[in-house]
């Protein structure tokens, strides 16, 4: 396989490079061959949704997610009600940009509370509101579990099972699941989970980190590049091809390191290493 | 209820006040009527295991566990065999002691590995043959699922869900598992499995520690005292009961903060959150 072909299906996320200006992006990834990008919401409005969309298109790049909607847990009524309103000016966005997934960060427990359940009812009544304004302007609301060590402050959908719990109380052009293989990893749970949202239309989006040791304080900006870590990325990727996903394959990794160094030497290895350790096979 | 009955159950995690020497400890329990402590295999080593014991039944102490057995991952056959002699080490202590309890840090993977699956085979391996040597002396393995943020490089069991498709691999008086309220706290399906547990005589042990943010460097000293963070304890204490666990409630925070203070001061801290967040009813 030529290097160009096993690119085909690479996305990289510009959270990964982004010490990159989205021109500079766009014009490393049409010298490296590559033809998706992952967006983030406040560099595509500094530069103007319509700019940012013609940009990636006179580049030839489609964008495989804007990131990122959610926060709906608040229990404060403006709060909720702010939210729902950034929300959907998220799905304009991402209408615009042409993407058809808005990846969500639903939100962690309000201060003080310690009802989980409760505040994953709170997500599925906002998706609930939001849903047909996604669906009627062709965005999946993409619900994204992150890893347990989120579950207070940033996400109590933990699972790929529980996101796929919510997600199924709505028609699957509304709302679906993110498979991140940073937040996956550890579940003996997730192939089973990853069938299940193939089969049912959920699987929005399939993005990759590697797991790295020790973890940051605050343990954000931990991820690794893909091969330095604990994560069987080609097997997750076997996994997702295996349950009939065909769309794009995203590199989202969050690392101080990385973003220390020249952006497009870090794209170029970003693409190698997943040519190396997601798309070649075993040796 | 009066405050010493309310204290029962209470038992004292030798970590979380470890500044305490083993006779201060005794001691601040006597004063406190605390009568329960878990213990760690260092600090006994350090006094001897006999004088430990004795040092305990004088001051009407039952010991609720020992930690802790395990590390069973290791490819290497050296490392693998000198981890099995260290567990039945830490058997005959736990029989010395007293306690019915020895609980297992089960090992991550090893440095270079992706396969968590034969990781954990490795362990069930290491159960088979340590179960019989500690069901004849009266010890029962176990398993501490962890929080998944330790999956790579301190236990690949993740979820008391795989922690008892491990034990229920062996019979009950050999193997079981430890319920720690800040490992399990963020997974929906951790009630059915508490129940499953105490069903199957499997629940050895009950920990509290509470979930706080940020987390720090290396995420291993980070617990919270009781009340502090995010974690329903009550919800839990109610749950083990409904489950008809009986048993003692341990509390064990690695807590730098902690450590720093008197430790006498903190054990009392620790009494009486124990008793406003767990014991008492919700107002």
């Amino acid at each position: 396989m030529s290097s160009t072909a096993g690119l085909a299906r690479f996305s990289v996320n510009q959270q990964t490079v982004k010490q990159l200006p989205l021109p500079e992006l766009a014009d490393a990834c049409g010298k490296l061959g590559i033809s998706h990008v992952g967006l983030w919401r406040e560099p595509v409005q500094e530069y103007g949704p319509e700019a940012a969309a013609r940009l990636m298109r006179d580049a030839g790049l489609s964008v495989t997610s804007l990131c990122r909607g959610g926060f709906f847990t608040a229990l404060d009524p403006v709060e909720r009600s702010r939210a729902l309103h950034d929300n959907r000016a998220a799905i304009d966005e991402a209408a615009t940009l042409g993407t058809s997934t808005l990846v969500l960060v639903s939100g962690g427990l309000p201060e003080g509370s310690r009802d989980l359940a409760g505040a994953r009812e709170r997500i599925a009544d906002a998706l609930a509101e939001l849903g047909p304004y996604a669906g009627e302007r062709g965005v999946q609301l993409a619900i994204e579990p992150l890893h347990p060590m989120f579950a207070s402050d940033r996400c109590v959908v933990s699972t790929l099972g529980q996101a796929l719990d919510l997600a199924e109380r709505f028609p699957a052009e509304q709302v679906g699941v993110v498979v991140d293989t940073y937040h996956v990893w550890w579940d003996d749970r997730a192939p089973a989970q990853i069938e299940r949202a193939a089969a049912g239309g959920r699987l929005a989006s399939f993005q990759l980190a590697d797991w790295i040791t020790p973890l940051p304080e605050g343990v954000l900006l931990g991820r690794g590049q893909l091969g330095d870590g604990a994560v069987d990325l080609r097997g997750f990727r076997e996994l997702v091809d295996a349950a009939g996903y065909e769309g794009p394959i995203e590199v989202e990794i969050f690392n101080p390191g990385l973003w220390a160094r020249d952006g497009v030497e870090v794209l170029a290895e970003t693409a190698e290493r997943y040519l190396r350790h997601v798309v070649a096979e075993k040796r």
